[in-house]
């Protein structure tokens, strides 16, 4: 997956790395790599953006590894960039520049669990799967879910969410506070444990979203949620993803306070009954889940079957006990795998955007008229309760035609939805991919955006080339 | 009331002030005003911080008059004091180099309600309250609700919340955007109506909190709720602060939905008793409030009750029916006026603090001896569910010994909270009157707060003097 995209040029600085690099080996010996192997998994894996490696790797173990790290490759003007489970879509973790990659996977401990107060601490390197197993004895759980193997630290860098967002937000809301070290090797501790603050500028939301351009996120402070007493899942097919669309307005309207809400298109459903022997109609479908007291969530169920009969859907199928709740899930759990057969040999790459959701059944079917003309194997899966979707397209990158193809098709997509008064991503993150819709979305946003950067990284060392360009 | 307490000093800039009003006056005409009794009345009046009055008030109509009188007001460097319903508890709308106050009451319209997206686009002069009004046959609210009638644009300034943040969060989780008038004059729109986004900074989140230090918020898109099908309401008294905090501990982790849960300490009740000629038990007391279906409330007022027995509580009391469930209520939302009778001719001085809900029996009852041992009349109120509590201290101001045991005891009480790994503010903000307890809360925070400061606002034009100096 080598195709040429552009990406904002960052000047290498040949001089202060060769100084850095061997002070980094002495410092950290063993944990310094400088092999092509390792540099290349630590350049951009996931998406059609070339990987660019950076010059080592430093594997870190503590704050205080990621202190000195920061604090020789500063003083030679030398970039760094963090690096969690490498999950990321948009280039997050390139080294356009060179410079050092921080692998903070080894930083993969569970600190606390404060049981009264549900919150824990965490090391960045840990990821959400891991903290869940850990957590599966204490009744909490931490809800947000991106569909990798995500560190929770990535996943705070680039403000993911997941299927569970519509119900107990993103990463923007469920971290209390975290630690970072900032371009200068100062250590900042974001927040406390209480619930709420108004003391002054919010800088755990400034750097949930900054995608390591502003400083290293070592240690966090997330909020948990009591497990719910009864869940019950359902499936419920639509004729068109127009109809399935009112469904969910209506439900959000309605207030039914839905854990999980999820489109996939009649393409994705198809490739699903392909890959997991299902038999579900190969039409619009939503994937639900509702969380509450046993009464509640059948409360909910037939709440939400009432809507989607007015809104002519087949049967809305619901069940409560876990093994049948993933056996109706079952087709949501494959997308992923199951999308990579609808072309074997291509290269799935995925975008996603977000609008509101009055404008979803609008923007993916535009969306989807677009796939068709375009000429693309593109299935849809959209988190709909929050007006977000994701295309994975399914190209054939040595087809050049077709890259340029797909590409346009991704320009079309994002400024749809920023013309819908949504946004280029809903959840991926920005990092090299998406630099180039940030102007018309924000405009002068933008200048405000540059000043911080300046403002708080005026070397421009930390993971250059992402986000924001300062000139 | 016009104790001296220590605020930062700002520079007056004469020569540009004395440039920048005949320019102002030309421009905005009678809507320009410098009459001393208008020039007091923008200045801080709700606490013994001293009355610093601006030179002159300006009434903005829209966002193209805020622009004009930002950009006189920085070419001639003189400061512009965002005001909005005057309700603030900190010194945030004093004016201690001078300057203009920008008055954005007139700026009280809503400009769009969209349901299907339930979100609405308003001006910041409008109060939580005139909101509600306005909403009242759509079927949907806007949960925000500080004690004062308090302004939206103040409101997310302030980073404000109320009874109902433990369900429906903070200004900080219920605004989508917000257009502000930077300190250049240039207009930012930091966001779209898209429910979530990964586009870059939070800058939203920046601004909100960040009480005019940064620029004038002239408009906002507020996330609404669906208006609960049923509401319960209820009222339970513990035999000790402790006793009630734990019922409240094991009410959040078992996952009880509650949207208000408010703590009255005994002498509150007291003073309500009296005020609203009540006979409530004179015991430390929870205000409840369920929202959800009739079932569901019917079920979380039973569970809760049932928690409430386990910490001794006397009889838990709960009603469905709106004048039922006001009668019961009547106590907390006479709160504000009962005070001040406990102690007629004093100023009652509010002051705020946040811990984890753990420390929350601790940090209050170490409060309350604290109150004891000080001589104070201060009765608490808590928004317990999020561990946050208020202290109302009837301080005869005209007593400098009584002033200065009042002022140490608030030194006291916002150290004990930060201790606590809390906050010294959860809800009023900063202002002027908490700036000193910044460096111990932030530690290196503070640093990357002034830098922000200084990139974003050099000449230091925005409200200065409040949350962070720049040298």
């Amino acid at each position: 997956m080598t195709v040429a995209v552009a990406v904002e040029p960052v000047a290498r600085n040949d001089a202060g790395i060769a100084v850095a690099l061997p002070i980094l080996a002495q410092r950290f010996g063993e944990r310094f790599v400088k092999s092509e192997a390792a540099r290349r998994q630590h350049g951009h894996t996931l998406t059609w953006l070339a990987n660019q490696p950076p010059d080592a790797v430093v594997f870190a173990e503590s704050t205080d590894d990621v202190v000195d790290i920061v604090r020789i490759c500063a003083d030679h003007r030398v970039p760094v960039i963090p690096f969690g489970a490498g999950s990321s879509l948009e280039g997050h973790v390139n080294a356009p520049g060179g410079g050092v990659s921080i692998d903070l996977g080894r930083m993969d401990q569970v600190v606390a669990v404060h049981d009264a107060d549900l919150d824990c601490v965490v090391e960045p390197g840990i990821t959400h799967q891991a903290l869940n197993a850990y957590l599966r004895d204490t009744g909490m759980f931490f809800p947000i879910d991106p569909g990798a193997e995500a560190s929770i630290g990535g996943m705070a860098a680039t403000r993911a969410s997941g299927t569970n967002a519509v119900r107990y937000g993103t990463m923007r809301d469920n971290v209390l506070n975290l630690t970072a070290v900032m371009p200068d090797g100062s250590v900042v501790k974001t927040g406390h444990r209480a619930r709420k603050s108004s003391a002054g500028y919010d800088l755990t939301r400034l750097l949930i979203g900054s995608e390591g351009t502003l400083g290293v996120i070592t240690e966090l402070t997330l909020r948990l949620h009591g497990l719910p007493e009864a869940i019950s899942g359902g499936v419920c097919p639509f004729k068109t993803i127009e109809d399935a669309c009112q469904a969910v307005i209506m439900t959000m309207q309605t207030g039914i306070p839905v854990a999980r809400i999820e489109l996939l298109d009649a393409l994705q459903i198809k490739a699903c009954n392909a890959y997991s022997k299902l038999d579900l109609e190969e039409t619009p479908t939503l994937f639900l889940e509702f969380h509450g007291t046993p009464s509640s969530v059948k409360e909910q169920s037939e709440a939400f079957g009432a809507i989607a009969a007015d809104y002519g859907a087949g049967t809305f199928v619901w069940e409560t006990t876990p093994e049948a709740r993933s056996r109706l899930w079952k087709a949501r759990h494959d997308v992923y795998w199951a999308v990579s057969g609808l072309r074997p040999g291509a290269s799935g790459i995925a975008t996603d955007a977000c609008v509101p959701i009055s404008r979803l059944a609008e923007c993916v079917s535009e969306t989807a008229a677009d796939i068709e003309e375009t000429g693309l194997v593109a299935p849809i899966v959209g988190h709909v309760g929050d007006g977000n979707f994701h295309v994975t397209m399914l190209v054939d990158v040595k087809d050049a035609d077709e890259v340029r193809r797909a590409k346009a098709f991704v320009g079309r997509l994002n400024m749809r939805a920023i013309a819908m008064d949504g946004t280029c991503t809903g959840e991926h993150g920005i990092g090299q991919g998406k630099m180039k819709y940030l102007e018309t979305e924000h405009g002068k946003g933008l200048d405000v955006m540059r000043a911080i950067k300046r403002a708080i990284d005026p070397d421009n060392i930390m993971n250059p080339g992402k986000i924001v360009t300062v000139p």
